[in-house]
């Protein structure tokens, strides 16, 4: 893996000089034109043994380039904010925008590594993270990253000579300290894991780089001519380079049973019953909410979904009416704004994850993909069959940091939603909430109700199961959310041994 | 997962017999379709609860095509010779060829199912296979093969009343055993992982088809369907559908060091030292051959690369002067057969897999995919990308099972190539050694150097490093093999512990 990084890679002060004005110029050039095209974003991870030139190269980077529009994305210990999210949250944060370039300065292979070289980390539990992340990649590039991933390595007798280099210099001494030293003892065991990581995450996708580090010029002229033969290379790209897939295979009904079509409509709740059973789940879930066993290790995400109409607002309410309101945040999901279509579309959800001890509760959700997003063709189809194996992975890391996720589907019949739909045109004070896009919508009825049964078979997991909701009575179908939220909640604070984890 | 599974789905008689007649026609004309087209192999899994009709399914499935063109794969515990080496050799062995049909009663997924149930397998070595899996199954589509994984799901209920009606009919009686009524027990297990491995291999290239298994007609109807209509859209692929990918990243060298050109070719061995060292490692070696460590726990695999007339056959005869003739094997590599090329390029080498105690000499091998294929555009720039993780992968399941491999690039210089192609041309009983295809290669001499060391650096990992071997001198070359091959057999057999492992 790193031979070719050993051999004393050198290039003498006159090839770099003369080199250097037409490397730069051209990497401003591309980048002007990424940052005209806004078409994707460049992730650019520098990475490798210590006082091989990560800094150096860095600044570099930005000497060459417009400063402006790239950010250098720096991680030590995760702060509080960020513990009380899943692991992946920090990253998601940073990612830069289409047509910006991210410079990670660590990233999430750092703190993977350097547990495992403390012996913080099993190799199991490693390489679970591993497969995570090869994951995350294969979804930014999928949805048009360009993912670049230096390691710099230098041999051990490099390292240890590249530290007496820095400490003669006065310069640059104050950068070698004890540690630096400590570095040095715990090689070998860097090397290892580092060899096993790359060999593991070295995917066709998002393949490793590895620079030998000790010579300055060499080290930051490779990386320039990686990182503008990648960008001229995307730039030339007519949208996206093509692979071959398989056909989507997609089960067709062959009867008229689904599971919505299967559930009782005519489920009705009076309203006396209503009224004692509000107050009491109600009361339920107040006291959930002050548990500590939910304060001080829980969080909670609702997700709701289903057709206009169907009464997700007046559920949200009666179940916020039980909840202190600076611990909940409701998120409307519409279209996506500027900022949003800018990113991967998981993005938008990351960045309200709710941290330990709150609520966030998302009224339409990303189930967008493989509901509106598919019926419309807003996106292809490739793009919505791999989104149920992300969004399942995406719920599974929310649950693994604890969050406990709740999803409803809403269902009405189409009669009922045209009865709500004429009584809103004639009240009002509901008029607002009707618009010509529903009636569009409408039409498309089986469509939308194809992919809710497909995304409730594909998405539907031990951990995170799709709750459908009878709702062509309102009363039935509030109390039915209130019901399971208290029970999930209830389940998961009795679940101390994390019982859901051991399948 | 499973809630479309638990509806009650059935077809009636009636419709069963007027839609059988049409999907059986259509059935037959596609199936007739891909056998003439020989472009691609079909995988149909059929697997999920006991007693969910999978044979019956299996029957219907052969009454309606070609029963001469389709395969049944039935795994149960593996045999001896399957034990002896890597967990997926039983299922390359029996991977269907293009144009033809192989039905996986049972597949790579039961074993780790029952383990997982039965409390064999711990949750992290679970999800190590899956991973596998994930891979296998990944590298099949993009070979091109068409993957139907059906997954027969019955209630706990349903179930029960299967086997009770199986019971009753005298005909059926046989099939329900005491063991049927034991697995009913672990029902509620079973649902548990399988809808952990269903949920993690769901991946959007070859996803789960979840069916019910209650009704026969229902389950016949929407197998039949779903494999019909798989078959038609990809026999209506140009080629294959493609998706967008992020562009090829290669590092181009900056500078004229590279891990070839690095080697001192000037090493020499004179004849006394050559003719000592040899008979001392050919010694050694036959020794490591007979040592019990090695006998009932190991296997070794070689794997000769190099230019043309480096000289890898000489290599070659020493080290297998060292060994009894009956125990190893030497697969020279060439153009792949007509068999061969209706297989992913990787089959040819799993079919001659060493077993414990054996030797398997690969003169030329998988790396032609990253060589030969990628200089000569055999295969396209995204195929030779991914076969560095395939190969990867390959050989750690190699590693895993036992195996010792060691990857040997036996290096000349240009001049020296040129001076013993003309030495092979002017000497009678050399001259069937040269061919007008090696002075041909020998044009793109910098195109497969460039390609030797991108192999080298992306495929020596820790567990299977590349050695380079100076052989402008073939003695020097002939006992850096030798000592090499006794070297690295000696670091494994005294790896008993597994260290290398623990990484």
């Amino acid at each position: 893996m790193f031979e070719s990084a050993e051999l004393g890679h050198k290039i003498d002060k006159e090839t770099f000089n003369q080199e250097e004005p037409k490397l730069r110029e051209a990497l401003l050039e591309a980048q002007h034109e990424m940052m005209d095209k806004k078409e994707f974003p460049v992730l650019i991870l520098i990475s490798g043994v210590d006082g091989s030139g990560k800094g150096e190269t860095i600044n570099q980077l930005y000497s060459w380039m417009d400063p402006r529009h790239i950010s250098t994305l720096a991680f030590s210990e995760p702060t509080d904010e960020e513990r009380m999210r899943p692991v992946m949250w920090r990253y998601w944060r940073a990612l830069p925008a289409q047509g910006k370039i991210g410079i990670f300065a660590g990233s999430w292979y750092s703190q993977p590594i350097t547990d495992r070289i403390n012996g913080d980390l099993r190799r199991s539990d490693l390489d679970a993270r591993l497969v995570g992340i090869n994951s995350f990649e294969a979804m930014l590039v999928n949805e048009g990253a360009l993912v670049l991933k230096f390691w710099f390595h230098l041999s051990h007798e490099g390292q240890r000579s590249r530290l007496k280099a820095l400490e003669k210099n006065p310069k640059t001494a104050w950068r070698v300290t004890q540690e630096s030293y400590d570095r040095l003892k715990t090689y070998d065991k860097l090397q290892a894991v580092a060899g096993h990581v790359l060999r593991v995450t070295n995917s066709a996708k998002a393949p490793w780089i590895i620079v030998e580090g000790t010579d300055d010029a060499y080290r930051s002229l490779t990386v320039g001519r990686i990182v503008l033969d990648a960008l001229q290379r995307r730039l030339k790209q007519q949208g996206r380079a093509m692979v071959p897939v398989a056909p989507a295979i997609v089960q067709q009904p062959i009867d008229d049973k689904s599971v919505l079509s299967a559930l009782d409509l005519t489920q009705r709740l009076g309203k006396k019953d209503y009224e004692s059973q509000l107050a009491k789940y109600q009361g339920r879930l107040a006291e959930l909410m002050r548990d500590p066993r939910f304060v001080g290790k829980r969080s909670l995400a609702l997700v709701f979904e289903g057709p206009d109409a169907a009464g997700k607002g007046g559920c949200i309410r009666r179940v916020v009416a039980a909840m202190d309101a600076r611990l909940y945040q409701i998120i409307p999901v519409a279209a996506p704004t500027e900022e949003e279509r800018e990113q991967p579309y998981l993005w938008r959800f990351w960045r309200h994850l709710p941290r330990t001890g709150r609520v966030v509760i998302y009224d339409r959700s990303w189930y967008g993909r493989v509901l509106v997003e598919r019926v419309e063709g807003f996106c292809q189809e490739n793009d919505w069959l791999r989104a149920y194996a992300e969004i399942n992975d995406f719920e599974q890391q929310l649950v693994e940091a604890g969050s406990v996720v709740v999803k409803f589907w809403l269902h009405i019949s189409a009669d009922e939603q045209l009865r709500r739909f004429q009584e809103r045109q004639e009240t009002a004070f509901k008029r607002f909430k009707i618009t010509d896009e529903d009636w569009r919508n409408r039409e498309k009825w089986d469509e939308y109700m194809a992919a809710a049964c497909d995304m409730v078979d594909r998405t539907s997991t031990g951990r995170v199961p799709w709750t459908t909701v009878e709702a062509n009575d309102k009363n039935f179908a509030r109390i039915k959310v209130l019901r399971t939220v208290c029970k999930r909640l209830e389940e998961a604070l009795g679940d101390e041994q994390g019982k859901y984890r051991k399948t």
